[in-house]
């Protein structure tokens, strides 16, 4: 039985009396619900697949046919649909992944290399489709009596293995009268709360669509990436003084004052909890090696303009008649070059780039993910902070006069340290003060941290002290109680470790209750322990899997966060771990 | 009174019985033995200094003076000693302490970023020498009535601040009858063993002579960068197939086993330590930035040379008499451009430097402190440690056949999980069997992990099922339990938490007890309580911190092994952690 007609029957067991809303909740298991979240095929359409291999990653995709990484990486570019079709994927195929819609192999489970890396990525794979054999050299796809080229389009479905010839249509998710009656049920059972990861006024009102009850995680640097505001960023990162520092920092502070103003109306009378800036400021510049290229290609430009600046000298001397009868439009095209000299090749243009490579050069890292980014920012450059929570507060005063109910909570991550904790607090409390005597309203919020580093889960007795909330940054801790780089991780060695039985899954994708399991449980006891009431939550990836939900139960969580298409599964899970909480065995 | 005078009384007092053997070793911080441990000005100098700055890290050095890091890089790579001199440093001249002899700064205290990243690297430094004023334009130093130009030798004494015109006679390390003395009493007293951390025959004899107890870490990538291995490490890396890997492995095995019979014999009688292959493997490949340049300039000088080449036809058709005149010369170098072309600049030159860089940008990684290293390297490619296996187990075995008494132990590093653990066992016991077989001899050893993951402390009950011992890297631990990369956090802002009393030491240099010491504790705790008789110890830098030595005796280590000459500091601190052991506080 298909997800869509599960949750049907339960809806109608109920109603007819047949079954109790509780035995209706724990009737399926919410993952299948996740069909019902991705794009699917068109209902309607009635074709027969071509072949069918692995559901290696939900969700359906059509597009062109390319047979390697690179060619998918140069026509996606282009703006091309492109499903990438490989024998095996191997890390050194990642760029192709970035840019396909979706991932066709013919070998491999559902543990494989593809399989790993596009779940992490959220795109459609079927993998192991041995129907298909590839031939690298002709460019082609044999499939029993069908020869497919490369360019030749396809569609897979990624939620039952299907693979069809040509474009099918695809629906968007869908959200049923049913879901929502049960997903009813489920709040009224749940103990955990189910917020949403949102970061823009659009997202955080479709995340309410699914019935989010807050925004546990707004990330503040998807807005420093927006067109309008990325030259200001970069202004404040070069800056050279820090007046200059303050006054990219006074153009950015209306901005993000009116994202917070938006999100928070979006969700008025739920809790938002932002996050101040977290990623190393070297995010936000070019790389070095694009720097370099763009450099020598504009001193390539200059040196090939200087040479046509000396064409109709050379001409002149060389042959004065033919000079005469062209030099009009020599002077013409030289006016142009000069024009163009000067818009384009200005010598500071050049030796902007040069500094801003400087910097870049000055800020890289050896280990981007340990280095200088989160509350080490907020501690060594205290104006960025301060403007982003002058910018929260001011965002909830005007809210505020405004008679919008709002609950804003100022969230620091990879915090380490008690001090570091306490001193964001003072920048808080500060600021606060200002704003409440400036807007003459009161302005309520919450402080509180990420746990997210393990020594924050060691101190957390002390951290209690001063946070209002903690919530679990479950990728970031995973990494570090691994000691693996996702990224490395997922492309070098976790297939590997997949297949040989190493590890049983993906600990990025569930939740490693062995290891991070006991260092967040660690956490929340050490933090009731000195505030009782604290309030602890999950804003990692891990908070949308059911898996994982059970166990934040188990652990007296208040709540989970996830990314909003997760948000109905992850309700119906925490009804099943209320559910069930008797039956509940820690496997640690 | 100076560390040689301390040491010299406490032996005489208690020969003259004024004092016990207790009370003559705690008369001083183990600490002060520092200053008879490193590079010293020789006793007969009788030179005045010229300046006087903070003793910002022990040691004396002479050099050229350079006032920039790029200059220093560029001077040092050329063989010359340089002292890199500058007002303060900042995170973009590490290239230059690289290559520097050692640093002086005109400010900034005894936590500057000078003086962190100089005793990070166990370079000599002099902070904060505010009589110097530094003019960068001039290239010149003036100190009171003296001027220094760049390339003028000075001299600096880390250890006392002082600053000296012109090269100072320096002498090593010094080991006086009557520290021996003293440290054989600390030995007798001490609960705590204290190993030392050496990679080869010679740094094992020296790390005896300083009375190290055994080798508590043999780090194996040192030989595999030795100039007469790397080539075979790289086809080994470079290798297409299992084949071609396992002849690269064919040919490293006999020369790894002389390197461990080598230093079993060095510690004859004593444990012997070997780590198993740790870093990733990019870094035994040159750098892709490296690889590029070497490549274009490759092309560059074929191009050259081809258009050398046409030189002879050339000057045949404009000017026959002149060509004729020269022809024979002119056949000659062509002869010699042929024969340099052949050797330098055959198509497999270029081709195979490709080869390489690709290999390079495959192995790339985001975070390569968290990437793919250690036991997944081991799990991965098992041929690899399956090599390092044998290689050891042979070592021993011909030892044992010759009669020296030896004490081979084998350990895994960055192992996070139980299963990876168990993995590489059963690679040992499989060699093992071979090898006793084979050559007919009882081989005895000990299997064990690094604790240096946090995963590995949270699940030592567990691994303690399999590891006959532990051993903390408290390195790695650190940056996993702050996730402050140790390179990053050291030059982008560690210096500031410093300084904003954010954190009162450097983490990396003192044992942070409340963190990373938590971990430890658990890890010790939860191991002896699967095995009660489990040896753990500490193989990461603070093993050589007094402070840290007081820790690991109140946890309950077996032994703490350090760096060579920091053995004899080890001995006092780990005595005097015994007779304190009833006043020790736990800052936790």
């Amino acid at each position: 039985m298909n997800a869509r007609a599960m949750v049907r029957t339960s809806v109608e067991m109920f109603q007819e009396s047949l079954i109790t809303k509780e035995r209706a909740l724990l009737r399926f298991e919410p993952l299948i619900l996740e069909q019902l979240l991705v794009p699917q095929l068109s209902p309607d359409f009635r074709g027969k697949p071509l072949a069918q291999g692995l559901p290696a990653s939900p969700g359906a995709a059509s597009g062109k046919i390319v047979f390697d990484a690179d060619t998918a990486e140069a026509r996606g570019r282009l703006g091309e649909k492109i499903i990438l079709v490989r024998e095996e994927t191997k890390p050194e195929d990642i760029h192709g992944f970035f840019q396909a819609q979706g991932i066709l192999t013919s070998r491999g489970g559902k543990t494989s290399h593809a399989a790993v890396v596009a779940r992490g990525m959220g795109k459609p794979c079927v993998s192991g489709c041995e129907q298909i054999v590839i031939n690298d050299v002709t460019r082609s796809a044999i499939i029993g009596d069908t020869t497919l080229h490369e360019g030749d389009v396809i569609t897979i479905n990624g939620s039952t293995g299907h693979v069809y010839v040509g474009e099918v249509p695809t629906v968007e998710a869908e959200f049923s009268g049913e879901m929502a009656t049960l997903l009813a049920w489920a709040d009224e059972v749940a103990r955990l709360k189910v917020l949403a990861n949102a970061d823009t006024p659009e997202a955080a009102a479709k995340a309410r669509g699914f019935g989010a009850m807050g925004i546990g995680l707004c990330r503040t640097e998807r807005m420093f990436n927006g067109t309008d505001r990325l030259p200001i960023v970069q202004e404040m990162i070069l800056a050279e003084t820090p007046e200059q520092r303050q006054a990219a920092l006074d153009r950015l502070l209306p901005i993000q004052r009116s994202d917070f103003k938006g999100i928070f109306k979006a969700m008025r009378g739920l809790p938002v909890t932002v996050r101040l800036l977290d990623p190393p400021m070297h995010e936000f510049l070019p790389t070095a090696a694009q720097l370099e290229l763009e450099i020598a290609h504009l001193h390539q430009l200059r040196d090939t303009i200087k040479g046509l600046e000396e064409l109709p000298d050379t001409l002149k001397l060389l042959n004065p008649k033919l000079y005469q009868q062209y030099s009009d439009g020599l002077l013409k095209l030289m006016g142009g070059l000069h024009t163009f000299k000067e818009s384009h090749l200005e010598e500071d243009v050049i030796s902007k780039k040069e500094t801003i490579l400087k910097k870049v050069r000055a800020l890289a890292e050896v280990n981007p993910m340990l280095g200088h980014r989160g509350v080490r920012l907020g501690i060594t450059y205290p104006e960025i902070y301060t403007m982003q929570i002058q910018a929260i507060l001011e965002a909830a005063a005007l809210c505020a006069k405004e008679g919008v109910e709002i609950y804003p909570e100022i969230m620091v991550p990879q915090v380490a340290t008690v001090e570091e904790l306490k001193r964001i607090h003072s920048y808080v409390q500060r600021i606060h003060k200002v704003v409440e005597l400036t807007h003459g309203i009161n302005v309520k919020f919450k402080f509180g941290s990420m746990l997210e580093v393990v020594r924050a889960c060691v101190r957390a007795g002390r951290m209690a002290e001063t946070a209002e909330f903690f919530s679990f940054g479950t990728n970031d801790l995973t990494q570090a109680v691994f000691s693996f780089s996702r990224e490395d991780a997922e492309n070098k060695f976790l297939p590997a470790y997949n297949e040989t039985g190493i590890l049983q899954d993906n600990p990025f994708e569930v939740l490693d209750i062995k290891g991070v399991g006991q260092l967040m449980k660690m956490g929340v006891e050490r933090g009731r322990q000195t505030n009782p009431d604290l309030k602890v939550g999950i804003c990692g990836e891990h908070g949308g899997h059911p898996g994982s939900i059970h166990f934040c139960h188990h652990i007296g969580l208040s709540y989970v966060s996830c990314s909003g298409p997760r948000v109905p599964i992850a309700r119906l899970a925490a009804a099943q771990a209320k559910l069930l909480e008797g039956e509940y065995q820690d496997p640690s």
